[in-house]
């Protein structure tokens, strides 16, 4: 029925619990329903242009349905567009090898490359099949969920997980040491995490990139908790949360060594609120742990359908299409129109709605609304 | 802006994860936001019947978020249309109490009253708003997620969490003992929970109600396994399951001490599959661990978005109505055409389509092409 | 320093969780510490009498630390002293092959063999030991703890885990719905996950094999709850649990089918509070997910520092022992002491005082002593 | 049998899981076995001088076993013989309110007092009972678990969980990425925490404060994995790991805001590692996830044990001690000898020879050893 024998896949951008669950699925759904071979490129884009590559069979993807990360390796700075070629004298440059990637996909002999990547490496593969014409699927894949095209992309719920567990933590060590404790989650562009964590996890305060925040707003907040008997409270940050008419204004390097750590903009926002309120104050940031591990049950079965439905598509020739998730059901969109649309929170979605008619603040409020709305 | 001062809630029919939740959503959204008293009544309708009621401020519902059941209480025989009168010479009889019901519903004082429950519970908030006008909003709750009107129900996703986590515990058992083992999970009518957990548990056979199964296809899914290397098989049972041509053939009652045990269909099976095909198997009955405990992230927020939802349908005036989950939004649906219709696992939907791509064997198959898709 | 070259390792009778993080540790141990080989025999003794054995090197296990079972397999039908034979003519007869499987020992190159295994594997070692001088050194497994030679088995932290976490489930339920709830776990002979289930559930009646029950004591814990506003209770049952006088009354036996289910004597006790009490009960069996899986991570370092101590026995030739844990240490005991004695809970250790101490209630207690307690 | 009729009970020093437990556990022996009625003193001995102090009954602790934290509250400033004393003008001056506190104790009826805190929550109540006869008892409370007269305090086994599971995580993105990936752990003074989640979470370099550390050693192991074909490394930090020679060289100060936050050392040895070695490297400092939340079925248990006994020996009037685990048993140990005792780990004990024999490395290794190890 279709003239697909073979099927490339590879995995680029930061690793998110399921990638391994759609590579079994698309590895099973070749082999026992289309009968279609599989070849594993390994490190993203760059084993392409490297020809690093095995053909994978039903025993390589068994017991893969539990295991964060992904076999295939993956790789930040994969753009065969700008590959950083190491020259004989050692040196690195920037070189367009995207022709080695066209030949060595024509010499690995695929019919498809099914591409499981962010909004970089789902633009690599559009590019690829807009001017290389060669046939690609996209599966979306970012842990922030900040893709527009579809409603929600596998290892955001085990995300999710992970930062409401660490909040349910800190909920009874802010409750007997009566601080206010902040967390802070991924989304440095998008408050997805943080806004879902913070309705799952009973957060106070919520801080998001959407929505510059006051700190007089997160001191009413406080303040109208202790007299209410709460003496003290639990804050949400974004990593790329910012104050009102400020820039984000940490860099998330560490100043004594000049090591780029992972986000920071917790820290200051805590000794801002030590200062300001006089509050014993402690802050997390919750980093990596966040996007490896077991993927949670919801994300097994969406990285597994994601995997079966671009098998599907890649099958049947539906090439310079992505997966994506509407209504519970998985629907093909044009990669052309899914890429370069980040989807923000907006803040009168209803999901902010519903976090500000519970009571969570979102730094935005006036203060004196804040005070009395627990009154 | 509204004439609506204060609000009963009740929960009523089997617990699930998340109506704590729920009751907390609607307290918060009402004190927080829309200055409305709540009063919460015990014990499912029979509360209202019996006039036990307690009005539910801030603090009551502190720590609710992350807690199973129900501080409300609720009753699986709560109906006031049949309510079961204990007479004075201790016998019982049931009675229409439904004029009672309306008038503590007045005497409380109430302008709205809040049915969490399944279709049950609804049909009766649905009659009462029909028959008495007594304003209504309906939370749609149903472990089994069987609720036509609405993609997701709270708890269904924390039951999934507990059947994926019993099923990840029996793989490797089923692994090192070349066993088959069978997981019977929640489901009389509808086969959602074995189905996902099939999905997400990596079920090689997933039995259901609305798919009546042959135990030549079952065995033959063993024995292609075996042929691959792999001497044992997950077997996930609905409650509901049965063999084609059969009836539901065991009523779950266990013989030697006449007491009825939940599920039990498994047992059965487990005997078919030893004594056909000389397989050791081993079935375990999950039971009421289903059901309880805190609730997974995703329920937790459902559950405050349902009962944010709820109230505003409430206070705004829009009776007889119940939320309902569409497109990851809360949407209002009328009670009238939401109840009655169970949504059952359609044997051709996506969802179980991607299950067989993979190699999941319902038991529908022909044993020949099963022996066949693992080649 | 030591002339023993190649080791031999097998895991016999049930699995447990860290059987394959043993493995692990021995094949590490042996690698980078010893520079010694290891042969994984599979099956138990049947892969030492069938020659099933292969080379372990660290690729293999890699990854194991994680994995519940065991990769060399095992079998509960695995001594070789009455081994089960399949003569050309198809029938089974139990033979003497203890001699095969000292050949096989011999033709395998072993210096040592390392048993992981129970009682009864310990016992096979011990009896190779002494009549054919095969030098063992045995790791002892017990997911029940029961083995009077050391403090506690790996395995066991985890089946606790489950069992408590069950418990914690159905805490929310049996408040919500006013019922009492049983729950069943392993327990045949000796009642420690009972035990330490009850006291980490919260369980308010323990029932377990050393200690006879009355019904009349249950029944007076459910009433002294009753009346200070706790309608509910719950009750941990171990597997072995009998009332007074009664022998174990329950086959475990489904009578319906025939089947041989584990366990059940549950839905015995179930029906006869519910009889006798009038309440709403449930029971659940919770069965095999108690040893498999994920082991927790006091599981994971126990079973390590087995794997590495009888590597040491191993190598430095002090055969004819086995590992256990005394005050946080691992020590050598002579496999003929250890092996035979099961530690049964005596109902008068420090453990089932403290349980009494704050109102566990087993059984054996005269009901109107429990009436007042909670008086 | 005993003149004692009421105990006072104080939780002191920094959170742990399973201090609610404790209180559980002391109301509930109190009560159901003793007869003797308990007052809970708020916010450690800073309680005691306030005269912040309620009644406990066995409604007040239901549910409190899985709950962390402390209902009562704590504080790590609460030394009553230095206490903060804030003037009329506003200003704090420290005093002396050791007599405040033991004329409270008498005004509060207290026959005995109930500390359950670390080593200077602990040396307090000594000097109390030294010098003002106050009869105490101890319940040792240190989530660091280096309290040298007992084997394990509650609290230790959650954070293990937390680290380990944390490290499960990191895993699987450490493998995907190729990277060196840092967990900071808990642990200034001692290294349990590291040491034990590096054994239960597969790390392959474990840094601690009592074994100074040379970056060549750790640079050695990473290439002797990378020439297995594992190019990628875990390494569990401790709080208070050092460098050879140097002393803790970071202050866990955050130089740009000047806010001090917890932990860091990780963030300044990701520096190094990856300017000397090359690696990608990433690092998340775990803070204060590990000491909250619930429980783990074996610090319920150990926490329920510690409370039955120490309020055994409050009522038996055994005063000046306080409870210890040895041998899976709680004994008492007089308070004396148990204070000021620390508890680290000794380089050459069981548990960490066991940990390098499996290719653990600390750092102190010669390098070339390590290149060799895992040959």
């Amino acid at each position: 029925m279709t003239s697909v024998r073979r099927i490339g896949v590879l995995t680029g951008g930061g690793d998110a619990p399921g990638l391994n669950a759609v590579i079994r699925a698309i590895v099973r759904a070749c082999k026992v329903e289309h009968g279609v071979s599989v070849m594993g490129i390994s490190d993203g884009f760059i084993g392409l242009v490297e020809m690093k590559a095995r053909e994978l069979g039903l025993a390589d993807v068994s017991g893969l349905l539990v295991r964060g990360g992904t076999i295939l390796g993956t790789s930040n700075r994969g753009n065969p567009f700008r590959y950083a070629y190491r020259r004989p004298d050692g040196a690195e440059e920037l070189v367009d090898a995207s022709a080695t990637a066209k030949k060595n996909f024509d010499k690995l002999g695929l019919d498809c490359l099914i591409v499981i990547g962010g909004d970089g490496s789902l633009s690599i593969a559009e590019r690829f099949w807009r001017e290389f014409g060669i046939p690609v699927v996209g599966v979306p894949k970012t842990i922030d969920n900040d893709l527009s095209a579809t409603e929600y992309t596998f290892g955001f719920a085990t995300a999710l997980e992970v930062a409401t567990s660490a909040l349910d933590r800190l909920h009874t060590t802010a409750e007997s040491h009566h601080r206010v404790m902040l967390l802070e989650v991924m989304g440095r562009d998008s408050g997805w995490i943080a806004l879902h964590a913070g309705l799952a996890g009973g957060g106070d305060v919520v801080l998001i990139p959407e929505i510059p925040f006051k700190f007089e707003a997160l001191l009413a907040k406080f303040r109208a908790r202790e007299r209410r008997g709460r003496p003290f409270s639990l804050v949400v940050v974004a990593e790329g949360a910012a104050p009102v008419g400020g820039a984000q204004v940490f860099a998330g390097e560490d100043a004594v060594t000049g090591w780029k750590r992972l986000g920071g903009i917790s820290y200051q926002i805590a000794r801002e609120i030590e200062t300001m309120g006089g509050y014993e104050v402690r802050a997390t940031v919750l980093g990596h742990i966040q996007r490896g591990g077991i993927p949670v049950p919801t994300d097994r079965i969406l990285a597994t359908r994601c995997g079966v439905e671009a098998t599907r598509l890649a099958v049947t020739g539906h090439f310079g299409n992505m997966v994506a998730l509407r209504s519970d059901e998985i629907v093909s969109v044009p990669l052309a129109e899914a890429i370069g649309h980040l989807k923000r929170v907006d803040p009168d979605c209803q999901l902010v709605r519903a976090a500000r008619s519970i009571g969570v603040v979102f730094g935005d409020e006036e203060p004196g609304a804040v005070d009395r709305s627990e009154g």
